[in-house]
Formats: structure tokens, sequence, C-alpha cells
């Protein structure tokens, strides 16, 4: 159950895909010399603190006390370590004591924290989202009150946003707030709350949608409160834990029911305006979309490095099972999904950094979406090699699988990324970010193009060729837009999503074996060695001949798949 | 968490789909009498006493304790109300007080088992290939022993085939047996043995692989013996049950490690003849293989029923989420794998009952790793429907996602199908046996280019051009075995048992479409409704523009997917 920080590979995808050049575009002038050392000492962190209380902590599970909750045996002790370390404040602003770091590399430190143990890294990933609501849209007060506690880790933030009948659908918020006096008070009850209660930090500041009595219905009626465990004075707020969810995964972690205002009202402090809390909650949610699309790497990687150590180990017919064609095809197939999705994370992640949001808001969905579908089916085969041994929970597989089935489910279904994407990233703006991503290929395309040599030229075909099915997808679904037939264009979004995640993770694996191909040409292997840089390019080939053929048949049901759904009947 | 036993769906497919003629051809002549009576008695058995004992064996798991296993509240109930039913003998001859019904008519019943309750319906389902491998090769005294009261429910059998060095690889079994007068004694410890000990029954008659001291090495050396839990004197035997396994899923079911012969010796009974167990052994594994097939079949019945009520029960933006276009393409996915996986399973019961041994040998891989696999996806979509609720144990979806992936996994894992597909299957006999089948599709695509009206014409131009993928795949095996490259058939085995079994289930529900609009059209909708059976016309239309669509992309991998994965390096 060991995690090996995959530094080499994170390396390989940030001065070598991402590319120096363009890191260097950050006017960041310490950040090349920085990568490696912070790389190697969160790897440390997570391989000797993490990691191994990933599975203890799923059998011991967090346990709830009448309104307490006391996570698993050595949690808090890792918790501080990783305060001290420094660690929660890497991407925050340098003004409240973070350490001023780009997404491209708080990215890689991220998934190193969700790898070694993710109902652990769940606590700074939903801290992370309050910490950005409140320092884009707090007053300056409440940016000095709340930010520097929660940068360092010494508190931690929630996000209240799920009722019992209204989970994807926002509108049917509930909670109530009030005006009192000069501040707020809030009452009702909110589920499904990650580390709502927990034994972690001093004081948990929760940011809370709920809605004034004179709001307007739906979303437009709904506000953003700080909600904070503790008052300034030390008093206990308003705010309890009145239960934890028994749950298929991430045991350790708490998930809660809290109840705001059964004695009155829980004090509570606007964000920004009324009635505009649903855009400010965006700003968390997206933010947190990226870092569970980067979830789903984290524990596909995890995965995959289990079954490699198994099947190097595991001999069956005289020879190790990592030797059998299949089981080799099962364990590239996780290779290439977790290393792809890699990519397409970083690569959001640094578009993020140049301030491209276009290109941010077209990659949110399929991140999330592509890398935790994906996280499934790699922790799916991850257990499947392992045969019967996987089945068996003290064997650490099943606990992946069971962990990374929530990836899918949380911050926004993946049918939700998908309406996301078709609707709002395509439709809306005429498929031009889209056809912007695509403009930004014809580079790279033309490269492989230019290719010799047998594996470069099979890649370049494979990737062309899932290319235009992209291209006709986008088209099919951008006519069905014109037709308003934007029911069509619903049923066709799963498709859709899956090709165009397929199609970028397929260049981004072509880019990364070109890259591999120029190192080996120009005799540059210092960093990186001739045999790492040959798999990039296998690697590439191997999904190419494995998944992108599929793209071609999504792309025909997004084209001709809409009526056999809205006209079939359940 | 109610199951209803899909019964007009079952006579859908045995009276419509394999067809009142055909069954007719099994003379039996009570048997169309039988189907709905036998059908409606095992639904409320399944219905009233089995479903409900399933999430409540879950939680309470079956308990070791000291050599016993307890197993969960009501289990032994429950099974004696099933034996007093006299359903543990219905596939099995009158000689020795089965039903002697086809195997036709019991997988439905099966299936019913395993949907109601899989971790109880192992129990019958191991039993099953006990008594196969006794009927078939044990001697007529073994037979007058054993057979009654295992064919009764009385006792029950297991298959301990397994060692902790020897899962798919039976060659390396190393338990040992030793002549010992006119028998044999057997010792050693075999692991993953179903229902090894259990409180059910009066009796446990073990069925065990064994190496006779003498005996040459490899899968021919290996003897199989009968070991009972108690003697015919009734003392106890040298067995015991040392501990059993904290699994993923399937909680209720005891899974044992088995210690044979610690006390000088478990008193054994051969079977057969010595050093041909293998050969009987896969008498029993032939049969459970398709029988676990038809639990993938099962559970994806149970996760579909589960999801659609939820669907149709939650409400979000207004409208139940059922309306939702992406939500239905879950369900549709769902409906369709399970409904075509059901076809395809009684499919090959009704070979097996018409003595088409080619027909039953290559269904019996495709049967087992398609529909299995396919149990997975429809589970892990049935946790999805439920959004942050599925991840929730309570509700009852994560289970189906638990208990389902061993199923992938156990009776020889989806690879070793996908490897006795093309190596055995397809490769040994030329392609004759797929040939075979492909001409018997003959008169369906006859039928399919001939109908008139938009959804059929849809549905018979992508089964054509899927079908003509299968062709192509099939003959790119086959070249790949003239060349004697077999590494490269097996790396792309994985690509041809899937795109085998797409095709099959897309021409099954074709079939089943077009009895559908044939009975339309006579207005023979006495049985079926009109909304009934339009609803299987659309079903394949879904299937058709949603899955199928892979096919082209599969057989594409099997012709150029070799050497991307013998190449490539990990």
């Amino acid at each position: 159950m060991t995690y090996s920080a995959p530094v080499l590979d994170m390396l390989f995808v940030l001065r070598a895909v991402i590319g120096d050049d363009a890191l260097k575009s950050l006017k960041r002038d310490d950040l090349a010399e920085l990568l490696e050392p912070v790389l190697q000492e969160a790897g440390n962190l997570a391989e000797g603190v993490l990691a191994p209380l990933n599975h203890s902590g799923d059998k011991e599970t967090a346990k709830w006390n009448d309104g307490d909750v006391k996570t698993a045996k050595g949690w808090k002790e890792a918790y501080a370590a990783y305060r001290q370390g420094g660690w929660n404040g890497v991407p925050f602003s340098t003004d409240f004591g973070g350490q001023g770091l780009p997404w491209v590399l708080a990215f890689p430190v991220q998934e190193m924290w969700q790898a070694a143990n993710m109902a652990f890294g769940l606590c700074p990933l939903l801290n992370q989202g309050a910490v950005e609501a409140i320092y884009h849209h707090g007053t300056d007060e409440q940016k000095q009150t709340y930010l520097p506690k929660l940068v360092s880790g010494e508190w931690t933030g929630t996000m209240n946003l799920t009722e019992p009948q209204a989970g994807s659908d926002l509108a049917a918020i509930t909670a109530k707030a009030e005006r009192a006096g000069s501040g707020y008070k809030v009452f009702g009850q909110k589920i499904f709350i990650t580390y709502g209660e927990h034994d972690l930090a001093d004081n948990i500041i929760h940011l809370v949608l709920a809605r004034l009595p004179d709001a307007p219905a739906g979303v437009k009626g709904i506000s953003l409160f700080i909600v904070p465990k503790f008052l300034a004075d030390g008093s206990r707020n308003d705010v309890k834990c009145v239960s934890v969810e028994h749950k298929l995964g991430i045991h350790a972690s708490p998930t809660c029911t809290m109840q705001f205002g059964d004695k009155g009202g829980a004090t509570a402090f606007l964000v920004g305006k009324e009635h505009e809390g649903i855009k400010y909650m965006f700003t968390m949610m997206n933010n947190a979309r990226l870092s569970v699309g980067l979830q789903g790497v984290a524990i596909a990687e995890r995965a995959t490095q289990k079954a490699m150590a198994y099947a190097a180990d595991r001999v069956q017919g005289g020879k190790p099972i990592i030797e059998h064609a299949d089981v080799k095809r099962m364990l590239l197939t996780m290779q290439a999904y977790t290393q792809a999705g890699r990519m397409l994370a970083y690569e959001a992640a640094f578009a993020m950094d140049s301030g491209d949001k276009p290109k941010v808001e077209l990659l949110t969905p399929i991140v999330k979406a592509w890398c935790t579908d994906r996280s499934v089916d790699v922790a799916s085969l991850g257990v499947q090699i392992h045969g019967g041994m996987g089945f068996i929970e003290e064997t650490g597989a099943a606990q992946y699988y069971r962990d990374a089935r929530i990836l899918p489910i949380y911050e926004g279904t993946n049918g939700i990324q998908a309406a996301d994407l078709v609707h709002r990233k395509i439709l809306k703006d005429g498929g031009a970010a889209m056809k912007n991503w695509m403009d930004g290929q014809k580079e790279l395309l033309h490269e492989l193009d230019t290719s010799h040599g047998g594996d470069m030229s099979m890649i370049s075909e494979t990737v062309h060729e899932a290319f235009d099915s992209l291209k006709g997808a986008t088209g099919s679904i951008l006519a069905m837009g014109k037709n308003e037939d934007l029911e069509s264009v619903s049923a066709v979004s799963h498709a859709y999503i899956s090709l165009a995640g397929n199609v970028m993770a397929g260049m981004a694996l072509a880019k990364a074996a070109l890259r591999a191909r120029n190192m080996l040409r120009d005799g540059n292997t210092t960093d990186f060695s001739p045999e790492f840089l040959k798999k990039k390019i296998m690697l590439a080939r191997f999904f190419g001949d494995h998944i992108l053929p599929h793209t071609s048949g999504l792309a025909r049901t997004v084209r001709v798949g809409g009526a056999s759904v809205l006209q079939g009947s359940l």
C-alpha cells in the first residue's frame, strides 16, 4: 500500500510538455528552480506521512459522537505536519501568508495529497474553495479575519450547498437567512458537508448558501454567508453536526449533516451582496471541479502503482502476470488514462496561471468528467489485475474502487459537466472557445504530420482522425443548437464530452510523444532517460490504437443519437 | 430495496425471441404451460423471501467463529423455504429427485435468486457445479450417496480449486492426495471457497482438486476428490474452515479458507480416474461460467430497477430526473445491457438444452465476460443516477456496485474468458463455430433488410455494420493465427470479446425488435401490450445508435492493436 510520488512524470509534464518556455511566460523567476525541490518535499510528506494512513483511516473511519467528530488515528498528527510544512498555503496569496505559487505547481503538489490519501486531501480541497470565495468576494475585514488562518490551515473551510431536496438543483435551496441587527442569522439543514465537523483545526469556517425572506425565487435569490463554528469572542455558534454518513468510500473523510440555527439562529456574515451568492459559489465550485478532476488523476495513479507492483510480483503460468499480454494491455490503459488526465489537469492549471479564462472554462467540465470517469475505470482495472485478491479489502485495491466512485458525482455530477460543456461552453459562444482550442493544436498536428518513423506515423494517423471526429461532432452540436433542438444536444452530451476528453487526452499523449522523440533525436537525455522517453512514445501509440478508435463511434452517436434517447420510453 | 421479478420480460425472451416453436423442439410437452406459473412462483419467493435479506445480509455479513460460520439473520429460514419449494432441483435429473426442467427455464429462475440476493444465490450456484460433476463423472454409488441430498438441497456442494499461488493457473496446484487403503486422503489449503462452511445445510460436500504423489506435473496430474464435511458414519471429516475473507461485496456469502488433513488426512473419494480431475472440473466450471454471466444479468436488472424507481421519484429542476435527457440515456443504457445480456444467457441455455455443444462453447466466454463487464457498468450507472445518495450505503445502490465487481473475476477472470474465446474457440476450429453462428444470423439480417419504417431501418443499418465489423475482426484473428502471432491475438483478445459481445447483444435486441414489430403488425398484442412491444423496438434503436458505433473502433483495435501492447513497455 505504498505510494511513490511520480516526481519524474510530473516534471516531464511541466518541463517538456507544457514546456520550460511556457513556464517562463508566467514571469516568476524562481519557478524553474522551485519545481523539483517543491515536488520532492511534497512527495516526502505524501509518501511518509499521508499514504500510510490511507488504509487504516478507511478501516477506522471518522466517528461521530454527540456533535463532535473524531478523525482516525494519526490524522491529527498528519494534519499538523502538513500545516507546519506550509503546504496549505501553496497556491494562496502571499498577502495572507500563502506561498503564492502558480497553479501549475500547486496542482502536482495537490495531486500527491489526493493520491496518498484522498480522504485526507479533501479537507484542504474544500478549504481552498472557502479561501477563494473570501479572497475574491469578501470585505477587507473578512479577509483579515479569516484568510490568514484558513491559508495557514489553523482553521479549515467548508462549502454548504446541498440540501435533501436540492442536489444538482441549487434553485431549490430552502435554508433561511434573516437580517439581524447589522448582521444575519442562518437557519436550516445542509447535507453531504465534507469535513463539516472534525478535530483537526481550532475553528471551522462554513460558507453557507441560504435565502433571505424577500429573496426572488430560484438561484437569483440565494445569498452566501460565512458561518464560523466559533465566533470572534470564542463562543460556540449555533451550528451543529447532527450525523455523519456511512459511505461507500472515503470513509475517513467525515460527510456531515449540519444543522444551523436550532438555538435561535447561527450568526452569519454576508459575503458580497445579498442574492448574489450563487455567483460567488461558482467561484469556489469551478476551482473545486478542476481539483476533483485532479483527484481522479491522483487515485488513478495510486491504483496503477499498486496494480503494477502486484503484476510484477504475481507469477502465473511460469511468468509474472505483467508479461501476460492482456494484463499488460490493462496496465497500459491505466497508465495512459492517468498520464493523459494529468496533462489535461495541469494544462488547465497553466491556463489559470496565464489568465486564459475561456480555455479554463472550456477545460473545466472536460477535466472534471473525463478524469473522474477514467479514474473509476482505472480503479476497476486495478481490482481486476489483482484477481480474487482484488476483492479482498485487506489488499487495498478495492478501496480505490470505492473511493473513486464519488468523483463522478460530487462538485456537479458528470452529467452536469456534460450539460455545462455542450450548452454553456459550446453553444453559448457558437463554438468559439473550442475552435480556439483546436486552432491551438494546429502546430502540434503539423509537427505530427512531418514526423517520420513507424510509431510517430501511427500516432499521427490516429490523432488526426480523432481530431476530425471532434471537429465533426462539434459541428453536429452547433447544428442542433441552430435548430434549437436543445434536448437532442442534452441527449448526446455524454457522448460529446467523452469524445472531447478522449481527443484531448490523445493529443496530450501525442504531444508528450513528440517532445520525447525530439529529446531522443537531439540526445537531450540528461533529465529524462532514453528508456523513459521511449515509453512516452509507445504510450501515445497504445492510446491511438486502443482508445482513439472509439472517437468515430462517439461522433456518430453525437450526430444521430439524440432521437433514440428522446423518443425512447423507459 | 424491493425487487420485482421481471416475469413479462423473461416470457418475452422465451416465447417471442427464442420463440414458442423453438421451445417445442425440446420435446417437453408441458413446457409451454409451465413457463408462466414457474416464473410467477419463483418470483414470489425471490421478491418475498430472498430480496428483503439482501441489504441486511450485506450489513451483518457471514460470521466465522472457531471453524463454524454463522449466516446472517433470516438466512436459514430463507434457505429452508427455498429448499422446501423444490427450487434447488429445478434443472437436475428426475432420477435423483430433481425437476428435470430445461436450462432455458432454469436460467430465468436462477436469475431471480441472483437478482434478489446474489450472496444467497451463490450457494445453489456452487452446488449446481458439484451436482454436475458427480452426475457426469461419479460412480453409481457416489451418485446414490450424494445426488439425492445435493439435489434436494439438504446438503450443499462446493468447488475447491484455488490455492494462494494458484489462481488462474491450476497447473500450480499443490494440495496433496495420498492413496489410503481402498480410498484416499487429502491434505492442503484451499482459498476463496464460496460457502465452504455455513449453517444452512446438514452436510457440505467439497469437490477438491489435489495431486497424487506419482502424478505428472502440470494440469494433467490433478485429480478430483469428493471430501464430505461429515462422513457416512456421522463423524466429522478432517476439514476445517480456518477463516473467512473480509470482502468488497457479497458480504453475506462466506468466502472460506479451507484446511484439509491437519489431523491425519481428510477422507476423500476419487471422482472418475486419477489425474483426470481437471477435465471433470471444467464440466463444473463451464456450467458455472454461464451462471456467473447470468449473475451479471441479474444484478444489472436489480440495479436498473432501483435506478428507475429513484429517477421517477427524484425531482430536480421542476421535473423527475427520469425526464432529464442524460439520465434517460443512462437508464436506456442500463436496460439495453440488461435485456441484451438476458437474451444471450438464455440463448446459451437453450443451446445447452438443444445439445448444440459448439454453440454453447462459443457463447460461454462471451456470456461470462460481456454480461459481467456490463453488470459493473450498469451498477456504476446505478450509483451515478442516485447522485450523492448513491454513495451512501443505506441507499443500497452501492451494494450492487460492490457485489457486481466479483463477477468479472471469479470462475475464470474475463481475461481468461477472452483468451479462451480467441485461442480455443476461434483459432482452434479455424473460426468454424463463429462462422456457424454468423450463418445462423443470415435470416435475421435478411428480415432486417426488408423491414420498412424509420426505426427498423436505422436498426438494420447499425446492426449490419456491426456484423461486418465482427466478420472483419474474426478474419483479423484468423490471419494472426495463421502467422502464428499468438501473442498479438492475446493482446487484442479483450477488444475482440468486447466486440463479439456488443454485436451479439445488438443482434439479440434487433431480433427482439423484429419480433415486436411483427406482433404489432399482426395485432398480436394479447400477451404483450403495444406499449411494451414499442419499447423493445426503441431499445434496439438506442443500442444501435449509442453502443454499436463502437464496434468499428474495436475491430480496428483487433486489426492493429497487438503491436502497441507487445512493443510497449511499462
